[in-house]
């Protein structure tokens, strides 16, 4: 019996095995059988929406208590609260399954991966639509990042970064009133029916013969790391690739990993980091191959791809 | 010792009593001494920004063992995920502090209802900026808000709220392409420097003087709630209080609580619930009265109210 809750935030676990987001709610399941608790409140949505059945609680405590009080109950210890597990603790037994979890959100569904490809397509159409013209500072840009967002009717999958000239080597950089120099850094992806993307890419105003070699040796490096896939299994193996691909391109090593998986949370499994057994066979990966220049300057190039097991392709 | 944590996600204790909003980051804190421990990717923004040690870590639950490995620890069980507990719990011994954390916040110091009451400002100035002439369903008012948020260079406190006609009648509807009707309900807030705001306002289009005269009775309802303030004292007497207006003006019982305190966090202390012993002195509170005819409409009017102990002021 698998139990997960949707409280004040959404959640993707609960999200993922309920295929509603309704707030402070439980849902327990079992094999097919699926039960919704929920609030009073929101009682009517969750009849319309949820697949399986849908119980009003007054003291939610007590009717888990009834529901799966002697089974084991698997949880996400990973989204529940210290003090939520606790109380759940004390009216079922919990085990943590957050890996689990995990694991089984990183294989993509067709379905899945066609949510993400939208999202992917009309984060390239936001990034095409930029006017730096008529931008004069990162947060010109910035907004013009969002008011395209919103024009779509779409949501951001994380706040922008863009980042111009010595701010560009900070990777976690958001924006500022800074003026727009020679080199901006944009890092963006919006959400399509909750599915994130996550690009990254550097736009170079004016000639720079350097940057824009480094620039295309970045892409280069990004597209071999695509192509080695199909040769690899899991995160270490691309993390390894990824480092020894940097290396002959003479650039610093990475400061943080070379990607992540992408799903309904920007940041998910699998892992790509130096120690990562995550298989990467079935999900959709960010690959952000990167440089930085302390204090003066850095370079990202990131791209959303899709790995079936055989084949990977760029969305 | 305090020991908060700062993860994917804002964290409003971390902020509180860090003054910084750095991800993956612990805060260790005893009497006048402050340690951030962050991550090598963050060190060069928490070092010009945090007010206090900073330490990078490479494995930060060693390092958190070698600083508090002896002494009780406080924690905010409410935002630690029970894996994360169950880590620290491994290198100290914790205790759970996150209802004394919650009544700390929620007595305001002056430059927060400062950043309050600014939000309101910003919302109230999104509330009149709204075209009703230029909106032609639900989805459209909710653009205009989002857009005016925006162009303020402001955040949402929330999901904005635009529900016409029937939809009116559900607490928790959000906005779809219905085609406006003659009442809408907006509730929205923005956020001022991570201070959020709540307002919520019904827009009567065409006349209808039934309609009217609830509305007006429920300001009215809203106005006596925030006089009596200085009479009362706990939540639950706000609760009390809010009962017999309502009653009074003969609208049916409330299907949630009267309000809410205001903050960080748009929803948090003091709680007004009929059992709330949450004191009310020197918060700041969101009080919504409302009705609600099933399947019909309903109406909710709301004011973000900053109580200092003597006076009641409207935001």
């Amino acid at each position: 019996m698998l139990l997960l809750y949707r409280g004040e935030n959404f959640d993707p676990n609960f999200y993922y095995h309920s295929g509603v987001d309704i707030d402070h709610s439980f849902l327990l399941s079992s094999g097919k059988k699926r039960i919704l608790l929920t609030s009073k409140m929101n009682e009517s949505l969750a009849r319309s929406s949820f697949r399986g059945k849908v119980l009003v609680y007054t003291d939610a405590f007590e009717l888990i208590k009834k529901l799966a009080g002697r089974k084991k109950v698997s949880a996400d210890m990973l989204s529940l609260s210290a003090r939520m597990a606790k109380r759940l603790g004390k009216v079922c037994h919990l085990k943590d399954a957050s890996m689990e979890l995990l694991s089984e959100r990183a294989r993509k569904k067709p379905e899945e991966v066609s949510c993400i490809r939208k999202a992917v397509r009309h984060t390239r159409e936001v990034f095409d639509s930029l006017d730096f013209k008529k931008a004069k500072t990162e947060l010109d840009l910035k907004k013009q990042i969002l008011l395209a967002t919103l024009e779509k009717g779409l949501e951001q999958a994380f706040e922008p970064i863009v980042a111009t000239d010595r701010n560009s080597s900070f990777p976690h950089y958001r924006a500022s009133n800074k003026k727009l120099g020679s080199l901006v850094l944009v890092d963006y992806g919006v959400k399509y029916e909750h599915y994130c993307s996550d690009l990254t890419r550097c736009f170079i105003l004016g000639r720079d013969k350097r940057k824009e070699s480094e620039y295309e040796r970045l892409q280069d490096v990004c597209n071999s790391i695509v192509d080695a896939l199909p040769e690899l299994k899991k995160g270490k193996d691309v993390a390894k690739f990824a480092g020894k691909a940097i290396a002959r391109q003479k650039f610093s090593e990475m400061i943080h990993s070379i990607g992540h998986g992408v799903g309904l949370e920007i940041h998910e499994n699998p892992r790509l980091g130096a120690k990562s057994d995550d298989k990467i066979a079935g999900t959709v990966l960010a690959i952000e191959p990167a440089f930085y220049f302390p204090n003066k300057y850095g370079m990202r190039y990131e791209e959303t791809v899709w790995f079936d097991g055989k084949r990977a392709r760029i969305l």
